[in-house]
């Protein structure tokens, strides 16, 4: 385990100490979780409260804070940045790999590996696969048919990649995530029953993407499903056939996008929101959680509720929906006082 | 990469062509997706200002249709059909399964195993586990203790078929769904503390089902899960135990169903709906995304709403709910004249 | 398959038949579903009309229960109860388990094993693991460095329990399901670009806790996301880094609690809700199903609706929402009156 002084850290971040700097700091923990021996930090004032109860021995405050505590402080401009570095201080070592192909590993015909991947136990790689330099598949991976994977990226266990799947550099999947399942598409005849509609096009995952656990991308019906560059998705997120994501777009756990919609640049999608298939949402929207959209949303719009309207509209609407009973009240008193006068 | 000349898809489709059929076809793509060297086609009328503006080289269309466009056309009674067909020609190669049990799969005892049947890589199938013959285990894949799998199915990696679960013939299953995953119920004593009642049911899955990936379909407290003929669930759907689907029923994404439930044949839940427990949801009903049936719906209802209503009447009061802030104003207006009056 | 007379039922039970006690009884079923052969009971009077409509051969009901049926009957006190010691002697026999490690398993170095672990096949342990005795990895389990597992665990196929995570003793993890994927922590710049938060912390789940399948249980971002003792999760919830759930809280199937969220002991959170970030719900408060929680709830509250209130009080509104129609009429009505009257 790491540990250093308060004074030792105090010189990492260019600070000085208020209180014992020879304490010994040996773990990093939010302030209600933190005990004796741990940094802490505030970076929202709304919290300011729990530094006084802290029981943390040190904690990093910006520097125009005058509240009372019984830690040692730290006082600097960015207190989260400086958390973040001294919590890297104390970050567990980092998990050990296997280097090359682990024995157990299956992988097949045709296979093209760049240098120093690591492709560790009991994974699968089918014929034809192309995994680029520096990636690790970490253990019970499956890797379809024809599927490329681009530099340095990072498969967890029980993560399938389908068929003819494409991923981009530094991508990172987490465990158990599945990319290329066919999408939900079927023709129905008069009396309901329905017959497959051929999943033929794939799904093609840029730079700089990461994607959660539990997540399920749909290959295209034809063509392909699209995740832009940078996009982050959360876990046990339903992405369907043919969606378009735009760069930089961040889509929150539990969220579902129906097929052949097209997510802006940049948007956000909050937990357990559902947006219906063929829609189009602009660059820099803002979907809050649970909302269902059922038609466009424009740029930069913050939308709510199910169907979404403006955010704001939503909000003023139930406020008064919350009054109703008192609203129906004055109603019938109304109606009351009215019939009185018309006696 | 297939290729073909407008001319030979068009013979395809006994069909003529309006413009160059010497062009030549390398890809099938939608409207707004398509590149030059791409056919593409309109079913739908709404999106009839798409086919003016693709960069397809050909698109297919309604015998009826009369817009202009710089894509080659061609005319055909079922646009959806015929592009269907022509897509079918530009599939990618199919998949190469392994044949046979691979090396590296464990096969437990007294295994019966039909003809033609595929076991991949990495697999495991447990002691007494039947499979039918032409069925594909593709790898990754866990069958339970005594499982029973049908003709002809295909089940995709990292899926866990418990113990007992038994699958009709032609059933698919995508990757990582679990089925047979134990029934959330226990007993509650007067502290709050629970204890586990012993789930010792089973699935059983009926002919041409099909599932998505990540789904969760619970095993029954005792006697069966069930689900029907021809039912297609898509991704990351909750099955609790004991629910009953009748056949040919769609579930879509991220939908949950609650114990005991019973849905009824061809009835539609659409994505993010959550049905309570012991309701039954009466055949051909439809039930809206995101709505929450707390009570039993009739037959060919289509409902919508937390509870649910009838979808129209909640649309109606939406519509309102949205004017509300305008309502409450008129409201205040009329109480304002009325207190004058009476002065 | 198990079969016994109907007497022989009675006297495990103490009980005594009113009918023919000579009929055997081969298997339980719910009322609804039950067939000739098969024993069933009432517990909830609601379904007492489906004691007389029943197949069952033998029905156990409460010693005040008056209906009639063309089935046999045990009187008992507690039917549930009676019920389920029936049901276990139909129980199916226990799955066979592999004893030892299976040498299709892959152990890593430094892995330390209690007695009687069982490490079904294609398993994966990494390096420094530590599994306590008499616990069960069933098949195509992944568990990552450092993981601790405690004694009488039983974990699923296809799990993957990521680096640094604790298990306590007698915890359930379904199939599929993911402990400790990496939380959802970004820095963002201006240009609205993401870069990674390292996650660095861990999960520590208490003893007797039981996880559905397809779960998501995300590390901490420093320190640990904690699920404390007796803690029931159903199938594909979402629970962030750094969350922390009490004593014996019961989290509904498709539940997401987003990052720093602490839930008190002994809360309910029913299906599909969404619990906002930085949140504190009280011991014994219950989350209704679909609610998005975006403030803090006190304990022992019943809430519901998005955002949540107090259940009554939604319930109340919902009530007169669905006549806003005939609100907005009257309102009408009267605003014409008035006008009228003014003329």
């Amino acid at each position: 385990m790491a540990s250093f002084t308060l004074n030792q850290l105090a010189e990492r971040l260019g600070c000085s100490v208020e209180g014992d700097g020879a304490i010994e700091i040996v773990g990093v923990a939010a302030l209600k979780e933190a005990v004796a021996g741990d940094i802490s930090f505030l970076a929202n004032p709304k919290y300011a409260s729990q530094v006084e109860a802290t029981h943390a021995s040190a904690v990093i405050v910006s520097g125009d804070w005058t509240g009372s505590c019984s830690a040692a402080l730290l006082k600097v401009p960015r207190p989260d940045q400086a958390f973040g570095q001294i919590a890297a201080l104390f970050a567990p070592a980092p998990v050990p790999r296997f280097k090359g192909v682990h024995p157990s590993a299956v992988i097949g015909k045709d296979v093209k590996l760049g240098e120093n991947v690591s492709i560790g136990p009991l994974c699968v790689v089918e014929d034809e696969a192309e995994i680029g330099e520096g990636t690790v598949l970490v253990g019970n991976v499956y890797v379809g048919y024809r599927v490329k994977i681009g530099r340095n990226c990072l498969i967890y266990a029980q993560v399938s990649l389908r068929e003819y799947v494409q991923l981009g550099d530094r991508v990172i999947i987490h465990d158990s995530t599945v990319i290329g399942s066919d999408g939900f598409g079927y023709a129905v005849d008069a009396q309901g029953v329905r017959t497959k509609i051929p999943q033929i096009g794939a799904v093609e995952i840029g730079d700089d993407v990461e994607i959660g656990s539990n997540v399920s991308v749909d290959r295209a019906r034809f063509g392909k499903t699209r995740i832009g560059k940078g996009v982050k998705i959360d876990n046990l997120v339903q992405i369907a056939h043919n969606v378009q994501i735009g760069d930089h777009a961040v889509i929150v756990a539990q969220v579902g996008i129906s097929g052949s919609s097209s997510i802006g640049e940049k948007v956000i999608i909050a937990g357990q929101a559902g947006v219906a298939g063929h829609l189009s949402i602009g660059a820099g929207a803002v979907i809050g959680g649970q909302s269902g959209v059922t038609k466009d949303v424009e740029p930069g719009k913050f939308v709510f509720g199910t169907p979404v309207v403006k955010h704001a509209d939503y909000m003023r609407s139930y406020a008064i929906f919350l009054r109703l009973p008192e609203m129906r009240r004055k109603l019938a008193e109304l109606e009351k006082r009215l019939s009185k006068q018309a006696e």
